[in-house]
């Protein structure tokens, strides 16, 4: 792996950190405290929650952690499995402040930019390679700002609810037709093989043994997956998981998340308000079960689309180095959208929306936890969670690449979440 | 009934909304939005809907209404049937933002003000009526204040928890031992017959025939409620409604609301902080439930306890009339206390806190429903709920008398609510 | 208290235990077993647990009981409180079988009829009372066989639906008006006195203070209760308890239960099988929800019906001490008919269908429960249950009288529970 | 596939079918209907279920069906999307009886029996076919049967259950230890390559790229499931995936299935009744989070178990090839026992309990639904099961092979399930 610089990393660690606090900007002080469903957390709660994984690897590692670390353990670590502040209650909490946590950010920032100077050059390595996940793990933090906080918002009336940034109106194509490239199968490495970032669920590298497929050159749009909501795929129980089918007649689900008709036209909730529901777009916020639904009726369809499906990781992956670097262009955060652009005739298999795939989140073969205050991260979750791939247009660049696995129970639709399809 | 006239009514106008403003000073920003059970509201809500409520009663009344009344009618309104906001999402909106509540409630304060001088004089007394049940119900809402932001903070680590408002210690004394009252029984006149205010419930006045009893000169207090919880009182399902049993099952209910066993001493949650538990002063936060089962717990002790029983409403309001003025010495809000004081050997049978009665909330003969907005306000709620009576260390004096009913489900704790006895 | 002679009690004992042997005839082995809601009991646990009760009365009073008693404590007792067979897992055990349960009745059949002759003289009156309490307590589960019985096979699909027992055709009058009678105000003595059998929860006998009311000639009819459904009644939330609301639009309730609209044409599912719903028979199978929200509906519609409302039970009492043997004439068990008649100019306050009251299920005063096993009977589940008054065609006449108090929550409907009017 | 001859069909159809008749024999007519969890259904309905998809599949191929398939269609499909009886009201419903489900059986066997000899030569391989799907279908419910109704006797008071069949004593060896096969990596063929049966879900036949591993020569035994739980397994979270441990949470589960602690001695319930807990036999019905769990325990003791783990599917069909015919010496259905042997030094993989796998249940590559009536079948549970593998004592010998894919929710612990163990 790569090691950043002592420079390189203070600047990157300045850069993160800042990101943190100029994306909480809009923010009114009651919204920092505002949970208003358990699987998404409040912003306080965020800021506070990154910072004091940065204090405790400062701990770890052997550097001086700040005085607050065991006091803010219980709010602020996550999965902890002693005392701990629930993942639905921290909307329950007026402790620790938001003063609170914004005083002991800087009390953490200032601690590691004084000590990254001093760190004896042996260490560096480890030390360094800590700080990078901290700040991975931040940036995947700040994804779930950007969703969390498109998720509250909405919860006011149509009228009243505040958009969090205006940003240039998006240019709109008349959504190109996709094309089909094919992969050829054969065994294929899976995993992360660079020399960039990667998390512990991206190794071992390993084989698996694809057969040929094609893949769709760009995700399922609004339009397409509109004929499926108007053709009464909601209605067609033959249509659904059978799992599926039970969550959407408990939930009266009818479209994605954010789709609200109004007086006969369909809106669409965005960070930068409400808009007319625009054809030529990705479709977005859908959950594994409605992408797994859309396909089956998409594959009825026959012709072109018989035996469409969704792709597993491994196809997605095997796809994304086949088809190059799609990710240099790809829309991700530092576009400054936040939203989905419409689809045109190029490629677009990365940034965007994730890609929901058929696979269970799962170990990879020789797959090995973290060790110490970080073991409990992914091992106790692959369970009943399915990968997503590819970033989305609230993902940091930095943080994903073509082996990258996200991953969210099937019900998830608050990430930016949507479909690309396969077929043999 | 008594009318005010305009000043005096634009003097307490001035006060009771004033008082509300007061109230929340000690709060943070954050602390205006957070929700963290369904039957509490938030600050900001209890704030906007008393203004919602004043400005619905201009417009009754042909006066000039703000021009928010349409605006807000949807989150500040309460019970409307029509769109609504629910009462377990007022935690979950943005909008109206606090800042937009308290211009709102400069803004009709202004308004009433303005027009008291210019009402005709026909007019006044509905006028009038109507404003001092607008008073009526904002006082309704400052105890409901105090009840919820003690619950709030409550929800934070012990150690972080932080008091309300530092209030004098209690003087504390030995807590005497209560003395019986005999209260004979025949024909009783129910209902509010005085001249003062009254909500609908109060009415129609009425008979009951009461049989003999007596009543015990004051509440029972934390050290006699202990003997039952050191003696399995919560583990005894002989003690308990069935209902009741379920419940405390269900929820491990094991003490009153508040208090908290660290290292083998019990600690209470106050007001003013987290203080030891002390024995002399009125048990206090306890369910319906509990208070059924310590009394059939202590009716089993015989001797001086056979028979001891919670009071009907009726038997309450009878003792009331009969015992005499215990209002003007009681320990309401007004006292600065925010907590109930020990037991001495004087009478006290209003104020502390509210005792439970086993009547259930039902309309007294000839209750008449109030008419157009408020119509929806007190009938679909008579079902499963329980009275109280007398009042509370956090209710205002002038909102409460003999002939005033509250009413809970049989879990409520999070009211002053305590336990007083009668036996026939 | 009159007290049987024995030939009179041996009579009695032959004649309630036959009755219980001759109602499950029609059943077939595997309907003895069923339980397909946990409010309901199968058939072979009714014939077992009024036996075990026959058999521990014996042991009670100090004769010689069955040697099955301590076997068959753990599945027949009823609410025991130490380990018992739950009330919902009734149809889920396979012992005592249905065989070990009629062997079982036989056994302790045997043991009372030769025991009798032997009670020492001095001893009978205790015995006695014992034994009218356990035949009154089987005749009880006699009501309930028949109501469970109707709802077991109601659960097949309608055209495969066994009538229980078919029974004459009824004939059907148009339905007369309902006429009113005023009944005076004034104190009025409440409960059982009478030297017939009366259940601990009827005394003690104490005045109540009445004012005075009409109360409706006969029950609300099928035709009556068929405007409010078609009026819209079901989907207007202003007519409802607000937990009755919640209640009807979880559960999707639009009319009565065993109502069937097939076709545009409701049905009826009776004892004798389906038929037409007949207008002029008293509206039966409504929840005190329904009945309130029916009072409510009807109230607005002013005129004659300004100011209905449900009766208390005392208002039920006195009215059916004013009116006189209404008792006599009416359509009970004995009848056969297993349904309620249609409605004629005769006053029918007693019988045809439960009568549901707004009054709660409380102790009266100086109200003693029974001692030793007996004790957990009734004070533990006197919490959100209603009164309901009168009997219905499927109680035994022996076992209902004016001052009968049945109880059930304000959800159930698969007792025969009607509706009675009065106004002030 | 090989095609059975008429003789052949003729013969195994009057086993499979008499086989069912045979093993509801020892039940009690009640015992025909209960229902008492929601994923068991009653005997009556495995009988009527598995005829009445013998008499759709005479109707499929154009041969004569009964005269009750249509009516039959709604209490006898099971996944039917249209009306149908649902699966956790099969014990609620009376119709159609248990003697209607006998004579079912009765006329449909005789179609099949009378036109088998008439099928045209050109249609004998279709009809065979599916002929021979209902019956590995009817064999299916066999072993169904067996754990509905071991789970069933269950429910019973400990003295009070009736085991099913007196078996002979298991002869105990003292457990000899595991010991380790090494399995080759590479890419291996996955599915059904035979010419015996197999479902659409063993196919389409397919490579998969493997590591090297080794397999543990036996189930995990009772014993070495003890140590776990001795050793405070159930209490600990670090060792449970988060929603396995939020379910043994909720469910208080401490203990495989059946094993119950009496006066500090495990007892285990059998079909052949309470037995000692055996310490050298197979652990079984243990979910899919407790076989995960115990895994992860033992991982943690190093040295011989660092690194154990749950196979995949893939890994157990290897496994199965490489040792070679582990099936003809498998303690299946036919062995007469109803319960795994112990643990002796020979090999088995196949038999005794299924060992869970880590793979989640999706298809294999190229995988067809049936079409038709039976297409519903399987793609649509396709989520949130695991794979099974290997066939247990209550499977019938000719419905498991290498090949075979069972599958249950992770919580699922009625059926025999176990645990074999893998290293990389």
């Amino acid at each position: 792996l790569r090691i950043f610089s002592k420079e390189e990393m203070l600047d990157r660690f300045n850069v993160v950190r800042q990101a943190s606090l100029d994306m909480v900007k809009p923010l009114l002080p009651e919204e920092f405290r505002m949970q208003v469903m358990g699987d998404a957390s409040p912003a306080w709660w965020n800021l506070g929650h990154t910072t004091w994984i940065s204090d405790r690897i400062l701990h770890e590692i052997g550097a001086r952690a700040s005085r607050w670390l065991e006091t803010y353990k219980q709010p602020l670590n996550s999965y902890y499995m002693g005392e701990k502040l629930a993942r639905d209650q921290r909307g329950s909490v007026t402790w620790p402040s938001t003063l609170n946590v914004l005083d002991y950010r800087v009390c953490v920032d200032e601690l590691v930019r004084k000590q990254i100077p001093t760190i004896p050059d042996a260490q560096w390595p480890e030390f360094s390679r800590y700080l990078e996940l901290a700040l991975q793990h931040e940036q995947q933090h700040q994804e779930l700002f950007y969703t969390e906080t498109k998720y509250l918002r909405f919860q006011n009336q149509p009228k009243y609810r505040q958009s969090y940034r205006d940003v240039p109106a998006l240019l709109h194509s008349s959504g190109a037709p996709p094309s089909w490239f094919t992969i050829p199968g054969g065994l294929t490495e899976i995993g992360n093989a660079g020399d960039g970032f990667g998390w512990d669920i991206e190794y071992g590298i390993h084989q698996r043994y694809l057969e040929a497929f094609q893949i769709s050159s760009r995700h399922v749009t609004v339009g397409e997956y509109l004929h499926f909501e108007e053709d009464g795929g909601y209605a067609d129980e033959s249509l659904w998981k059978s799992n599926g089918w039970k969550w959407i007649q408990s939930t009266h689900i009818q479209a994605p998340e954010y789709w609200e008709c109004q007086y006969g036209t369909w809106k669409n909730w965005t960070l930068a308000g409400m808009r007319p529901l625009w054809c030529s777009e990705p479709v977005c916020h859908v959950s594994f079960y409605e992408a797994d639904a859309y396909v089956r009726w998409l594959s009825r369809k026959g012709d072109e689309y018989a035996g469409v499906r969704l792709p597993t990781e491994f196809e997605w992956e095997s796809a994304s180095h086949c088809i190059g670097d799609s990710f240099a262009k790809a829309n991700f955060l530092d576009s400054g959208l936040l939203h989905p652009r419409a689809a045109t005739s190029e490629i677009v298999l990365a940034g965007e929306v994730w890609s929901w795939t058929t696979s269970h989140f799962e170990p990879y073969p020789r797959y090995e936890e973290y060790k110490g205050f970080l073991s409990e991260y992914n091992g106790k979750f692959m369970d009943n969670q399915r990968v997503l791939r590819g970033g989305s247009c609230v993902t940091e660049r930095t943080s994903v690449s073509s082996s990258t696995r996200n991953f969210w129970p099937p019900t998830t639709r608050f990430q930016f979440s949507g479909i690309v399809l396969v077929r043999s």
